[in-house]
């Protein structure tokens, strides 16, 4: 072995330095341990079964920039929720957030090998996943926040979006708009496809004009850039249904600039509905979901698969359309 | 061993299948770790350096309630700046919410003597903590969010709280206001204490009146009925210091329901900046911080530590003041 070489000792030294057991001095044990980690040595999968009795730990990777995190309170208030539920049982959340669905792939073969979570979250499903079936393979225990479809065998959580689009649409279809347009989220999302079919098919169904859909990625740059084409086109949308509230406040403010008063002359709809939504002038019609009781059910549906259970998918409440005064008819 | 006689098998057996060895059926230890696990079994702290040649965790304990997060920006832009910096090394945040410090410091007790972590960030310094002395007992290395001082031998990251408020009194002392009044965070918090003593300073050294403040939870609803209070007393202020934007979007609310119009008649400032803040109506003179460059830096320096340094202590960018639509000249 590598490490006995280097630290000049036996390797019954080093098993028994690396296994906490006596028989070795406390300063060879600490050149031992030295050495291991410099050679970023990591005990095998077998050895880590040691500890594999219990982790007390939910894995959560974030494939998404880190800096993007900060201004998206979902996942906040996701973890929050999440955390009320598990830190009464003393379960810590083991957060990471990485480049790309391959390197979370990574962590979670390395997390599950080393036993550092007893079962993790899998988010932003989308339409193909490969990381479904790695997780059905690994037997890594796992609950899947969003849904349904598309989550193989494993069990998982969701609103259903689909039916939140079309209470939006009928809102808009019912004030009398035709014209209506879409600032979505990122197009490989399972949800933001749901969200589009949604969409298309209410608009359909009301008989509206085609819609037009922009793609951004959540960003309140990116939901103003959107909002300014729209506005630029030559038939520009009475409405824009924002996925996002950064997005929808960003939308606003161009809107202003642009001089297109909202909601005389275009309304505005908020998919996430938050403080910021609420104190805006105007105030914006937005679609509420307790986010925070949205993750104290996931945390009690993966306590029931830690438990042994199951882990029986389970449908959230379908988020509420609060109107307020950023919609209203189109102009005449 | 109750494992043992539990699994009916010898000790050896439970020997070798806890450490992973050959030598038992799988069948053996799949039940002998099914026992362990049903006697919520942990491994000593010996058993669990097999693990400590690097856990690649950093370990984060907030002992606030999991409700306020969702709302409270500052944590998850600081966790986002983190992330940002530990995931190129593949550093994972540990993340725990508690009910207190005293289930703070078991915490700890147990992550260290498991080796969970190769360190901890530890935030929300009181005046007497007696965290900072426990973890220089255990030896885990730990980095302060918050000083200078109060925090022994642990190094620090801080921004200088003092002349940020220095410069909030200023600014309402030059507009022309003698009754400031401040909405305070928690009374026992470190930084609460060294705002209180900067705004009494600065209010004293400006010759204004004495300056009340009311203390709160951070929270929206403590925030307006602390405002409440203030606007209703015999003498009320002309501006009002808030030590979070959340208070004081809340305070602004309260104002325009009593008919006090912002800035004519109360002048409001926000002690964190946020899109809440820009976009409000005033849109509110507020202390900005990057707090995701904080995060970034507070990580490089917990690197320093695990690379073998000593951890320097380090003064971030004092907050700017910006100066939006809610301060003006007091009422003649």
């Amino acid at each position: 072995m590598d490490i006995a070489r280097r630290a000049g000792v036996s390797k019954g030294a080093v098993s028994m330095a690396l296994n906490g057991l006596p028989g070795v001095s406390e300063a060879t044990r600490s050149r031992i341990l030295e050495v291991a980690r410099e050679l970023d040595w990591h005990p095998n999968n077998a050895a880590r079964a040691l500890s594999a009795a219990r982790s007390d730990a939910i894995g959560l990777v974030l494939a998404r920039p880190a800096r993007t995190l900060g201004v998206e309170p979902f996942f906040f208030q996701l973890i929050s929720g999440l955390q009320a539920e598990l830190s009464g049982r003393r379960i810590a959340l083991l957060l990471q957030v990485v480049a790309d669905h391959e390197a979370e792939i990574a962590v979670y073969r390395q997390w599950w090998s080393e036993r550092r979570v007893d079962a993790v979250l899998l988010i932003d499903l989308r339409v193909e996943d490969t990381r479904v079936t790695l997780l059905e393979e690994l037997g890594l225990p796992a609950l899947v926040i969003g849904g349904p479809g598309h989550h193989g065998r494993l069990p998982s959580v969701w609103a259903d979006d689909a039916r939140a689009m079309t209470q939006i649409v009928d809102h808009l279809a019912g004030l009398g708009h035709r014209r209506i347009a879409r600032v979505a989220g990122l197009p490989d999302l399972l949800h933001t496809e749901r969200r589009t079919e949604a969409f298309r098919a209410a608009a359909a169904a009301r008989g509206l004009d085609e819609p037009r859909i922009v793609w951004t990625d959540y960003s309140g740059e990116q939901g103003a850039a959107a909002t300014r084409g729209l506005l630029g086109s030559p038939q520009p949308p009475t409405a824009i249904v924002y996925d996002n509230d950064v997005m929808a406040v960003a939308g606003v403010a161009v809107a202003t600039e642009l001089g297109v008063p909202v909601p005389a002359a275009l309304s505005v709809v908020a998919w996430d509905d938050s403080p910021l939504c609420q104190l805006l002038h105007p105030p914006l019609t937005a679609l509420t979901r307790d986010t925070f009781a949205f993750g104290a059910t996931a945390a009690r549906s993966l306590l029931a698969v830690l438990d042994g259970g199951e882990g029986a998918d389970m449908e959230d409440h379908v988020p509420v359309l609060v109107h307020r005064e950023s919609t209203s008819a189109p102009p005449p």
